[in-house]
């Protein structure tokens, strides 16, 4: 089938052939001329027969919201909009009311796989309505990783980057539970050899993982990680899913300590912990590090 | 070769038939006449030849203890203990020092894999010296996954069990980060398949692993865990990783949460929240449950 | 100086005492006729003079944007408004920009001291301009406690609602420390009188406080607290005081947990913790607790 | 009445000097001859009648061991050894035998006051038999602030050093709720008199405490914390108490997470983060810093 396919940087373009590999027909619009195949989104639009389905894979916020406004006036009734950037879920229902109007249908989809996913597929997490989901079930076919797994329809509109937001946050916690474990190896006296230690729970563990994987691979190539920094953004998934957590009374103690300490990564110093320090000189004359050095 | 294996339960039974398949010859002791294949400890070492190995594989702790005392007057010098039960790693060292007395040789050996591992391998996590580890290769060899991975020689006496500890405090971290996010999918208004949410992230996203694939098989049976109460104990590794994380000044925020999580679990009620209400109760006259009912 | 009270119950009933003890006219204004000096907004503001101050101490959100709603075209350019109602601070600047635009001055103020501030006097956390904080300065030096505490003026419009969102974030952890050591103390073998240790820390210690004092209150009167139920609801600034900590990327460990304790407290069961036991199931046969009883 | 008191640094001097001013005579003992009293141990207990009081305030660990097995040949049946040190509780019961032995009683005191003691008293944990208590009440009467706090016997042998142990923890996690707040306050835009909040707080409010004195003083002499270090040292006593909560199955977010956040200031750089680093560099290419400066 056709699709139109707005942003065709580092994910959109392997998308973009990984469905062609398929044998989709694929019109993607790029800002940048040189690996764009329509001149804008108009001339996108045009070279697509009705009803299309456009799948804009652009930065959240701001940008979707702007190619949104942009196409509205391009489709028609019919027409099925896909962003499969991460916004946040909050923003999915505004945004389907208002392409509602115009009678063009809206799905959001969270996407998992990165730059693994060209090859092996992408996951597809999809909220919003049935018919839409029946219209673009080809194109999910194609991205999504073979066998019965890697894709579902989470529920209405919103669920499918609900769906990926969820799954952002747990992967802040399994990473910083693997992250541990490696600092007190890392640490202890007793075990000699941490890589192998890594290696050898890649089969017949419990906690065998594809992060598992790749924290084994990474550790072969660096075996005490000197070559990087203990330093992490965080995408807004992460903050998100604590942040629904809060609104849904639900204990997080886990992911949001994940969060936390990718916070705390990026600090040169602790204005917490200057507190302590503050407090531990006041009651104690306990020592403390002074910042000209001591 | 051959080997004496000292408790033939859930694992060590297993343990038996996995090695027999693999062309061992396993002479194995348990309390229970109707599975030993001795009539006691003597009579096993009595079935093998120097230098024997004797893999013993009965409940940490006292029993653990009694065993090795008692396996000490009927091995010779060159034969070598393997402790492959779940001891505490700072067990070991004495242990092995006190078999060395009499020229024994000693193994901690880590071991995961439970139910699953008799058709797919057991995950192999060894401490002490090499020439210990060499004479028991062709046993670790059979139990072990085929392939590269799923084996270890961590460390000197100690390792093993290090090494396991650590598996089990990430392991404890793994399923907190799964859960918080199972509770948060199935509070959200917004998703309404939480079951085929778990099943697609079987492939093709950054949270899959073995876990993931447990988790989802749990849900796909009972789809809101309707049967089961929210109740977990919690084994010794975990408690030692923790203990170890504060030794070594490690920071272990979410291990040690996937922890406490634990013990809240098996409390009819908590008393630091009733210190919460009471002090509620104190300062602003807010309503409090009472035992009563209210 | 005269001022126009909105809301005569626990709170704003003892302000108005304490502030016609200090000399002041109270013209307050309550739905209940029984106890309300005017017959409606109109009618208390007709009985000040200009310039007025308004007082509205109404549960926050939506009743106090209506009571607002309908001040505004009752007042006079040159009159102030005060809310000293739990609003979130976010809700100030949209609300004081409102009555900017007819002339009308805005302060929030942040109360503590709950059923004990009659007697001893409330701290008053202050956002707004000098100006209008200038005009309710002798309201404010009447309700604050004696002396050169209790009393700030923390900034622009919504300072003093901040403030006092971090006051009671604070207030959250320092309960909950002092619950994690009763629980202790509690189930240690070794001390023996609990309620003993607590008084004795009243003086002398470093974690003497205020809380404390009503800690050991609390276990005088019930050694055990074993008429209390370990449940406690949460207020807004506990919640948002995190999301802030999310929002600025601050790591906040200690207050989010305990902002996760209360949550937990009030689930009859939970989610997360039957995922655990789902996953101990599947992987282990490990004993788990079903419904049914077991 | 008499007193043997050995080692007269900052604790013991200050000790020394408040009993002498409430009429007790005090030998002390320390390394140091220009502040002792005495020339040695043996000189010490010559100088007291029967039954002897000695008070010992040396460092935990190794050098109390040694004093009192110094002592045990020097005194008589009837006398009682008090530990006024930070030992671990643990150490107090073996420790009480061993005197028991030779018919000499033994009191554990958790000594809380610092350099502020001297003024205002010290408050005390005591565990032992309550005869033992009784001998040296005199003491403990001089010691302790006046009124009716600042002293519990708290128990049996080591209740005084478990009561001191939990005082501490529950101090780290109150020390760290304020520098959360703190924190949070110093990184918000709204906000701009941080100083002026927390010396707000000392009256009127539900987070008073003496630690919220020294926070405001602390912030009074030094606004944003400029001249010092997020740097924090921990004493025994914080890892012991998350350590007993593990032992006795007490969930402790608060207290271990206040622990855990001093060992993360200690560090360089931190190892887990590092993992998260490498994490995401392999599965995203997500930026990440490296050592040389990225």
């Amino acid at each position: 089938m056709q699709l139109g396919l707005i942003g065709l940087g580092k994910m959109g373009g392997n998308m973009r052939d990984r469905l062609r590999a398929a044998g989709h027909e694929v019109v993607g619009y790029d800002r940048n001329p040189d690996i764009s195949d329509a001149t804008g989104l108009a001339d996108m639009v045009d070279k697509l027969a009705s009803p299309r389905v456009i799948w804009a894979m652009v930065p959240a916020g701001e940008i979707t919201e702007q190619t949104i406004d942009e196409l509205i006036p391009l489709l028609s009734p019919g027409d099925v909009v896909i962003d499969g950037g991460n916004s946040r879920f909050s923003d999915d229902m505004p945004r389907a009311v208002r392409l509602a109007e115009h009678g063009i249908g809206y799905l959001d989809v969270g996407v998992s796989g990165g730059v693994w996913g060209k090859e092996y597929g992408y996951a597809l997490m999809v909220g919003g309505e049935v018919d839409h989901v029946a219209l673009a079930m080809p194109i999910f076919e194609a991205l999504k990783p073979p066998g019965e797994f890697g894709f579902v329809h989470a529920g209405g509109v919103g669920a499918g980057h609900y769906a990926k937001m969820v799954h952002n946050g747990i992967e802040y916690g399994l990473m910083h539970a693997y992250a541990e474990g490696y600092e007190l190896l890392e640490k202890s006296e007793i075990v000699s050899d941490v890589p192998g230690v890594f290696a050898s729970w890649r089969e017949g563990t419990v906690v065998r993982s594809w992060l598992l994987d790749l924290m084994s691979r990474a550790l072969a190539e660096d075996p005490h990680l000197d070559k990087l920094k203990g330093y992490a953004d965080d995408t807004g998934e992460g903050r998100w899913t604590v942040e629904e957590a809060i609104r849904l009374a639900v204990p997080m103690h886990v992911i949001a300590a994940s969060l936390f300490a990718r916070f705390a990564s990026r600090q040169d110093d602790s204005p917490a912990m200057k507190a302590i320090a503050a407090l531990r000189n006041q009651f104690g004359g306990h020592a403390v590090k002074s910042q000209a050095g001591e």
